[in-house]
């Protein structure tokens, strides 16, 4: 039998404080390629791309990013997700490559992933594109800050691996009641939110009033799925980026950063907040 | 004349603390996205990928990334690196296309990078990929713990926009004796080890004593960036993954996590700090 690889595993450190040095075990996430194959009608199976994951919940993950870059629409979609059982992968590998199985041809114009298109176009464009690419989100959504300010506490006593290695980024999505609907944790930022974001697609768990909450920072990528996702309220323990602003103003997405110690920072569609708009313009 | 992105960008928010609302002036990180090209001899001009990135020190970026992608080897393979000038750019896009010229043809096996190639191969394989594909590195150095534990503050101390945005992540090149050889900021982790790489490349500046350090986690393509480099030792304010560690140990190179408070945790090559290698075996 394959080895199936761990969220953790344990390795010798030495740690050093002032003049002391001491031999102790430890715990690292561990982070290890995951290998993406599209198998639908019509086409010979596709080899997507491969990112770099902590290994777990890897069906999800590949629901998620495959949803994100639009090779599928909807759950209905989704045949099966499996891992690959070819027979010319060394055992280390077997759980390293998994295939989402379509009921549909993906969307003409999609091919396997590359850098170029992760982003699509240069510039002013990419804006544009997104919000083409991604339906805006009419929402009425009003949160209560009160509950924003809770969303990192929240995730993170959800979270199961930080704990032990303290390297491990987490994305959870929120009801407006402040009900985790589920938290994922993973290396990769990105990774977190596409496993939550895949979990809510093949559960058919509604988003369209879901608050994401991220333990980091927001960049583009991040508001990007949720906007091909439809969840119209991302709240982030860091700060966000100039074209995550852009692209979440133009689809319609409420970004709140730094929420931490109470407060926040609310930079884009502030009638997603209650009372936020009130004593503004 | 085109607009030459910033670093940071002027924004308005609301800052929510409580039952207070304020609205004031922010400043976000700028996150676009910056296409590279490569013009080699006997080849067209090819695109080599995009990556979503701060502006600023672009030609140390796409020099630093090519550099580590194999893309080429030495600083003498560089003719010279340039905006480009294609009259069918918008003037948004002028500073967001940037062109390698090189002197000598990429080696054999170069392709546009896709998801694929960033990793290369599944499970195992890539730990063994990236041992080949760097030198290991053979180096004498023995740093001193307090100097590694002042590194931090000194990355801190020479960050220019993170003061003013909170939103970037920062890596550094320092000598044994603790002074910077270089430190700059992105949005993007690997892009801010690419600028500082890139900028040791350019500017010939031997890196083969130096300790790189990083604002936040340790995952594999850190690790890969400094093997290609011939850096010896990495110090992170965040945990290593368990790749990160597995490359680090298989090249020699010493990675140091989680250095705060005057505390390190050492997971590979303990040899490569003073004394740390003393009390164990």
């Amino acid at each position: 039998m394959a080895r199936r690889p761990g969220p953790t595993r344990r390795v010798q450190v030495l740690e050093i404080a002032g003049s002391k040095t001491l031999r102790h075990e430890d715990r690292l996430a561990t982070e290890e390629p995951l290998e993406m194959r599209v198998d639908a009608p019509g086409m010979p199976v596709e080899r997507f791309g491969i990112t770099m994951r902590t290994p777990g919940r890897d069906f999800e993950l590949t629901a998620g990013l495959l949803f994100a870059e639009g090779v599928y629409a909807a759950r209905d979609d989704v045949r099966s997700i499996a891992y690959c059982t070819d027979a010319d992968l060394s055992e280390d590998e077997e759980f390293n490559v998994v295939t989402l199985h379509l009921n549909t041809t993906p969307a003409t114009g999609w091919r396997a992933r590359d850098v170029s298109s992760a982003c699509g176009v240069c510039g002013k464009e990419s804006v544009s594109d997104v919000a083409v690419a991604a339906r805006p989100i009419r929402s009425d959504v009003r949160a209560d800050p009160a509950l924003i300010a809770s969303l990192p506490d929240r995730l993170r006593a959800e979270q199961q691996v930080f704990a032990t290695t303290g390297g491990l980024h987490a994305a959870g999505l929120f009801d407006t009641g402040g009900k985790a609907l589920v938290v994922r944790e993973d290396v990769g930022r990105h990774n977190a939110v596409d496993k939550a974001i895949g979990h809510c697609v093949l559960e058919q768990i509604d988003v369209a009033a879901a608050i994401l909450c991220v333990s980091g920072r927001v960049a583009y990528e991040i508001v990007q799925k949720a906007a091909v996702a439809g969840i119209p309220l991302i709240a982030a323990v860091g700060a966000p980026s100039s074209l995550a602003v852009d692209v979440a103003k133009e689809v319609g997405i409420g970004v709140i950063g730094f929420v931490r110690d109470g407060r926040m920072v609310v930079y884009s569609h502030p009638e997603r907040i209650a009372h936020a708009d009130v004593s503004t313009r």
